[in-house]
């Protein structure tokens, strides 16, 4: 599912999320402990996630698992 | 996050709606072309598994991931 319509999707649902909550991609990567490189290319919908990563971005975006998942999916 | 309560309530929505639609553990691993132990793993919430994944596990049962995950996280 590398790069699939369903990740990018996913992508893009986080990427709005986390600039309602008006962090940059930087600062909320390293918020959440994770490498810039590997968040920026999770945004882009580049790596094919574990739900424990998605659940480690979503919690910090105080924001459901399944919301962003409907707006991807919607 | 193998193990953790996120896991294991995904893991009983996808059982409950596999359940619905009339598919053994079994037959619904075949059917998904999926490792009859690595699918029941999952239902057991075992197997930190990938979007894609559960994408997959998804489609087969006819239902979206964030109704899984709705349903898991509510």
């Amino acid at each position: 599912m590398k790069n699939s319509p369903a990740l990018e999707r996913i992508g893009v649902a986080i990427r709005k999320r986390r600039e309602a909550e008006r962090y940059s991609q930087e600062s909320y990567a390293d918020k959440i402990r994770m490498h810039r490189t590997y968040y920026s290319a999770i945004e882009r919908g580049e790596s094919n996630i574990t739900l424990s990563t998605l659940e480690r971005i979503c919690k910090g975006l105080d924001i459901k698992m399944w919301e962003v998942l409907k707006e991807a999916e919607s």
